[in-house]
């Protein structure tokens, strides 16, 4: 099935179509300028003509350029096409540079990334614009280990209006991603002599690590089908939840639950963690507003642009109780760690639409997807069902019992990346096993979906 | 002396002139917002209207209104002026706001900071629209650790080129400010059994009490009229030094010394930490090469753009041995920590040339403030020798023994901000005492350039 062509001096061995024709003119290329055959500076021919001489589509020329300017063989520059990069530095003394990126499979429906391609780069670049005219000298320089007040005061205002949030600029802590502001949190935490947090039982292995390493041991709360019970929280120090939006399961903690977990606050002084990592997308009723809004003295909100906008940005937010902010701001260390002109730009963003523009357009694009999924998965698979489906960017695809390592065995056959629902199971959780994909529909560019969509319908149980 | 004035409803009790007048103005204004005189929405008058009205410069309102947008009181939008912020949340169950920043002196000859006022604007802003365009999507979801390969590999080339480093961009790990980076190699090091770090008795205590906070007791090492001396290197696993140019004292670390610490450092396999702070500013010869140069398995280079651009940004740089790598990117957590675009920005602007560019303007521009620095002192302060001049954002005032306090105590007379020598050293430094003033004198924007040196000549012995 392969055969080899001659390109640029480059062998490629392309098979005739399919996922393969990427990976193999990636490796192809990379490996041509790691050995020098392409020297640096050598200009590539455009993606478009490429694509016409190997006879293969102009995007998997364009991918596979874009994923080695990503990894540093190439570079692009506007008027000046693609160029294989110059190395000026000498590595005799040094072990030849390995292979970054595992090669990737040619479908990604991990959960945890909107569509990359969905990125406001115009609209992003003027309020950039707009930020750097507008910024003051001062915000050049060592910041406020809070943040710029221009971007809490933007986000104190989009967070009591979009998510009931009870928001003062002052008791907001601007992060890099949510994972450092659990970091921020644990070390907070730890230094007022916490030892557990009571977590979910289904969650991300990251978090609980993250929490192990600074000293919390995880304890995971009960999870039945009306979702995560608190009714075992007693003495933990904290408990780190997601209110609105299960992660994975998808459900929304019962008003019931909700007042429990204040409760509990209240009455023990333990703290909740609000992780509101996807609160924007919700489709099919009114948001859930924040929990934070119930007890601002005892609920930490999280949210975060990594899914509204981009994880790249490395933007999240926290709303504390007054008592925890300047410890807070000090473990984040002593100045600001995020950069100002990202933060003037977001406060930017915020402050002249362009976000809830944003956020109304992409919340339309992925509701299309996920009722092209659904009515897909009827159609194609109606053995499973699909819950958690009411907002996200993922659902939840239910198995029947054993089957799900085959499944993910299938998917990992028709070159799909997913994960099963096992994966998210806390290892102490004390639950019934549930056979499960986690499905991130946001993930694939417009241009691989309906292929991921195929190769997951073709690995699931007919 | 004062006088009441009536303006936008404020009463405004201003001194008819000198740094009073600032501090006056934004008071004044932060109080009117804050207690609602000033409603949110208000349109203030143009700085230039403002400034006439109350027969002052028109800087003084500028930097006023200035001040005031960093602290989140009004905003500054192009085309629609400057305007009270809006507050949209209740703060009703919350206590009020505290002024955030305490008034600040008039002047500020304080170490550590550029002019801000430099920062390339416009060459950022193309930079970054360069950036934003090339950018692959990728680039926009969760990175690696290390930072951006495009950065890496920009830093690779130009720290190669300009400052001896043996760089690849496979060990370069891409930190939000040097702090952050020397977090990070703390971490390491605490998790590879490490106890003790040498210093220099002449630092940074930010630095110090990092190190200390991570369980690592800081050693300091003799310091001579050489400056610093290796020779006590015995058993301590690690050494903190600026050799291309000691801070705050100035010198070069002599080329026997060089020798001499990368001599310990192969025989005891201890790790040399190189802080490069400014390493792109010397003025009166070639620049002294990186000592990691020398050994780049047993000395980590680190390097920022803190002085060269603005701190701001957030962007320092580790070139790491090779066996360090894996460990410090994990130290610094699952994925980047540093914002995608400025990182590929910074990639563009260092690609471009423009960083050359700003650091040769810069350089000039910081090489007159030195000189008339200079002059002005053996004109008007005969008494006191400037030293640690050849490099730099800054000298060191030796002064007559005993005197430094009192010096100090003028300084804050005449309204100026500047750190005397003994908050430098070391608690445990075995050193004679030495009486100085480090002066930054990069740190005024041109505008209070010569006002800061007129209340520091006045502030000095005669």
């Amino acid at each position: 099935m392969a055969k080899p062509r001659a390109t640029l001096g480059v062998d490629l061995h392309l098979e005739p179509a399919g996922p393969g024709v990427r990976r193999g003119l990636t490796d192809a290329l990379r490996e041509a300028v790691r050995t020098g055959r392409l020297a640096p500076g050598t200009r590539l021919p455009s993606s478009r003509a490429l694509a016409a001489d190997l006879g293969i589509a102009r995007n998997t020329v364009a991918d596979a350029y874009a994923d080695l300017v990503a990894e540093g063989w190439l570079t692009a520059r506007q008027g000046s096409g693609t160029r294989v990069a110059d190395r000026t530095v000498s590595l005799s003394s040094l072990p030849p540079p390995r292979p970054r990126v595992p090669s990737r499979p040619a479908y990604d429906l991990v959960p945890g990334l909107p569509d990359l391609a969905t990125f406001p780069r115009a609209e992003w670049l003027k309020a950039a614009r707009r930020a750097l005219t507008a910024a003051p000298n001062e915000s050049f320089g060592y910041g406020d280990p809070r943040g710029r007040a221009e971007l809490r005061t933007a986000l104190a205002g989009y967070l009591a209006r979009a998510r009931g949030v009870r928001a003062d600029p002052e008791r907001i802590l601007v992060c890099a991603g949510f994972s450092h502001a659990l970091r921020v949190l644990a070390a907070v935490l730890r230094a007022r002599g916490a030892r557990t947090v009571a977590v979910e039982s289904y969650g991300l292995h990251t978090h609980w690590e993250l929490l192990g390493d600074a000293g919390l041991r995880t304890v995971p709360l009960p999870f039945d089908e009306r979702g995560t019970d608190p009714g075992e929280l007693t003495d933990q120090d904290a408990v780190l939840l997601t209110p609105a939006h299960q992660f994975p399961m998808g459900g929304t903690l019962h008003r019931d639950r909700r007042a429990a977990v204040v409760d509990w606050a209240r009455r023990t002084g333990g703290l909740v963690i609000e992780d509101d990592y996807d609160g924007e997308f919700r489709y099919d009723r009114q948001p859930v507003g924040a929990l934070q809004g119930l007890d601002p003295d005892h609920v930490v909100y999280a949210g975060t642009a990594s899914k509204s906008l981009a994880p790249g940005l490395r933007l999240a937010w926290l709303v504390l109780p007054p008592d925890l902010v300047t410890q807070a701001a000090r473990a984040k260390g002593g100045s600001d760690t995020c950069g100002a002109l990202d933060q003037l730009t977001l406060a930017e963003f915020i402050a002249s639409g362009a976000y809830d523009r944003h956020v109304r357009a992409v919340r339309l694009r992925y509701r299309r997807r996920r009722d092209a999924l659904v009515t897909e998965l009827a159609r194609r698979a109606p053995r499973v069902t699909a819950t958690g489906i009411a907002a996200g960017l993922h659902v939840v695809l239910r198995l029947p019992p054993g089957t799900e390592q085959a499944v993910l065995r299938a998917a990992a056959w028709q070159d799909l990346a997913v994960h099963g629902l096992h994966r998210f199971q806390h290892p102490e959780a004390a639950v019934e096993p549930r056979d499960g994909l986690v499905v991130g529909y946001a993930t694939p560019p417009d241009h691989a979906w309906q292929g991921a969509l195929d190769a997951l319908c073709a690995a699931l149980p007919e």
